[in-house]
């Protein structure tokens, strides 16, 4: 059965792929299954139909036969646990893979989207740069803890996990809109690894062009 | 064997219990599971030996055998996954709960974390007012996606998992610090029915023992 995901009819992102269905896209272009897309207004999001799916009115959730998902995490993980390619075999390896998962969604995220929030909600309050060199001083210790973590290796433990691919997915926000992630010559390799996927490349292509033919219209 | 977790020395809470050890002690005390706690000071905490288990110097950690977890909503997780008790028996029904617990961490609980942040950190500053507010207007549209989802039932989907289990523990943390929980009455009365669980109160006593004993000295 083929899996529905929802994603934005125009991403606010303009295509450039930080809206969380890239994740799933490219959970799902990495273990090789085939998916639909519906594509949702804003005014839609917030619709009964749609909080039916997701309660907080968000994308992407994730359909398939009688089960619906939310939560990027959660998705990710169900496509993880049902098809090879994306946790590793050993029961151990595996809740590593888990915890790097929601250190990803739960450690690292928070300040990076609190920042890109902060640069649109309150550029122009007085406190911003103030608020800003706070929450890049948060976002350092998390870059600090996970570069020290991965030193010279490829992915976080071992072959490449759900865990990367979170991991990935988020400090790519922070890569297009700051320099921060420069500081850290290991972890721009990581993130360049990331993108050099096949896969991270056919899920970005999908989405991008469902921004460009929105653009077109 | 028994599983070791790290929990703070003396919390910052003064035993409120919304340290994440809480969470974690309530999994394994939901399960039946007798656990060791190994405290650690705030240096301790920033030192390599801790490092090498948490790579952001955090509590708690997770050690079994030759297994070692950080982030309290994997170590949940694994907890759940390994004994009955706290995810559903069925696929769909699980996949769900997994949700649960990443809506719990990733959606509902930035917004009140930032807020108690906020409390400390900006009190003084000129901005704090309407910073507050900000966030108390993100927290309430969380909030009323919560609400709407769990109407009149007990638990979020069905019986009671470890996506109640995070639920309770991030809305724990607005209850103590603020009245908003009040404006949502079905869910104060979720939060109370968490709080009246035997294994929330074991949990509970466990971690208030140590601010106790800390204080004492």
């Amino acid at each position: 059965m083929t899996p529905i995901i929802t994603a934005f009819e125009r991403s606010p992102d303009r295509g450039a792929g930080l809206a969380r269905d890239m994740r799933v896209r490219w959970a799902l272009e990495e273990v090789g299954q085939p998916y639909e897309v519906r594509l949702l207004s804003f005014k839609a999001m917030k619709e009964p139909a749609h909080l039916a799916l997701h309660p907080f009115g968000q994308i992407p959730t994730y359909e398939e036969g009688d089960l619906t998902l939310f939560e990027s995490g959660a998705i990710v993980f169900h496509i993880a646990e049902r098809h090879a390619g994306l946790l590793p075999e050993d029961e151990n390896g595996r809740a590593r893979a888990v915890a790097w998962m929601f250190a990803a969604l739960n450690t690292v995220e928070p300040p990076i989207f609190d920042r890109n929030l902060a640069k649109i909600l309150e550029r122009d309050e007085p406190w911003y740069e103030q608020r800003l060199q706070a929450l890049e001083e948060s976002i350092r210790k998390r870059l600090d803890g996970l570069s020290g973590h991965l030193g010279n290796a490829d992915w976080l433990d071992g072959a490449f996990s759900a865990g990367d691919l979170l991991m990935v997915s988020v400090l790519l926000r922070l890569k297009k809109s700051s320099d921060i992630l420069d500081e850290y010559p290991n972890l721009s390799a990581y993130v360049a690894r990331g993108e050099a996927r096949a896969a991270y490349k056919r899920a970005f292509e999908a989405q991008l062009a469902v921004f460009t033919a929105a653009s077109a219209d």
